[in-house]
């Protein structure tokens, strides 16, 4: 059976997350309703695996999955049907392409990049509701920046990490977190885009949170080099919300999509 | 009574338009049902006016309205107000601001500013659904270009009015017609600013529904000009959906906001 990687889009909002569950509605769920239409394995039962099993609200600008077919489909018209079969739900397949069949879309990436949205202005989003973290007040980018210095590289992460996390280790490499700040009209916005092998649950969204406190003045930097070598989870700043969170990128040793 | 100016951003999606309409949720009934919580006026029926009566599904990133208050309201304390009552519409205050006795929204206007979003992708936008126009295959940029240029200018724009527009004459300055193309994953984002004293019914979609035309290769630049010249409104191409299009500025001779 030919392996198809996807690399898929979605709003999450609508979506109580990335992983399939009983009598909600789900990413993955979505997308195996529109593979059963095209393949019998599918019809049967089949599932799909994907990189990142991202939480409730949040979005992907390019989560990765992968699909075993009964048959060899021309890569282009997959991706057609299924987004023919995908509507009228929020996600889009941007590409599918054939893949080898020891390519497994989470165990063969080896980078998963993050973007976090956070707006500061007084009046509400209104057509970004949803997509963005909304505080009211404009924040220090240059402190944000000297905190996130201290989180960046090979650290035991067990402050910066949900209490379900069911990861084996705390310990993971921080390849980056880079900060753009842009004016949006009446306000600021944040860009803080992560890069890592893998990320423990809930790190991307307890250090954005942790990281706003220091932009908003509440906190230093340094007391974040003291949160994270405290390995303590009840150091940690409060966790942001969900819907400015965007899976927006994984690597692979090959990139399939030949990218 | 004191007159006050109001920036408003809206999300046109749930909304049938700007202008009230028994029976259908507008732009301004949402404003004018939040000044009605505040003041006895608005709360006896009194109106607001508004620089441009944009359609239904129509954006604005700076609608500006007047309004006329029994009090002498502090600017920030009322769009703070406004925006409290406001929830959970998708319109925001973004700023408000005390005006002349005789600042119109309307009439004082001397500028408009229309920003419309095509996007040339296979996959179905997703987080952008609704709040821009899709198309399937790129476009040629450059010669939509060199069709816009025939039409900025004082002309007689016959061609790219709705047939129920109740504007006096069809003559008009349009003043620049700019369009940036850029990369969005898998795809190409056109955007289309129009700047104009004022606009007839319909023209920026008009415009930008015949300039795809152009951009899609259906069209040559010169057929822009003799469907110009035609002053028929059967020489016009297919008038684009509302969905991309945003009013995004207004311009007057003494800018209330200090702007």
């Amino acid at each position: 059976m030919p392996r198809f990687a996807l690399k898929i889009e979605y709003d999450g909002r609508p979506f109580a997350g990335w992983q399939a569950q009983a009598d909600q509605p789900s990413v993955q769920g979505a997308v195996e309703a529109a593979l059963a239409k095209l393949d019998p394995g599918f019809a049967a039962g089949a599932r799909i695996a994907a990189a990142g099993r991202t939480d409730a609200g949040v979005h992907a600008t390019a989560q990765v999955a992968h699909a075993d077919l009964a048959r060899p489909w021309d890569p282009f018209r997959l991706a057609e049907a299924l987004n023919f079969h995908l509507k009228p739900a929020p996600v889009s397949v941007l590409a599918a392409a054939l893949a080898p069949d020891d390519f497994h879309a989470r165990f063969s990436a080896t980078e998963r990049r993050y973007l976090f949205r956070l707006q500061a202005r007084r009046a509400p989003a209104t057509h970004d509701r949803g997509l963005v973290w909304q505080v009211l007040n404009p924040l220090n980018t240059d402190a944000m920046r000297k905190a996130a210095a201290h989180l960046v590289g090979l650290h035991d992460f067990t402050t910066f990490r949900s209490s379900i996390c069911q990861s084996a280790s705390p310990v993971k490499t921080l390849d980056d977190i880079a900060i753009e700040e842009t004016a949006i009209p009446h306000g600021r916005e944040y860009r803080f885009r992560l890069r890592a092998r893998s990320f423990l649950h809930n790190q991307v969204r307890s250090i954005v949170g942790t990281l706003e406190r220091v932009g908003a003045g509440s906190w230093s930097p340094d007391r974040v080099a003291a949160a994270l070598a405290a390995r303590d989870r009840a150091e940690c700043g409060p966790v942001c919300p969900p819907h400015g969170l965007y899976l927006c990128g994984v690597g692979y040793p090959q990139d399939p999509f030949g990218g």
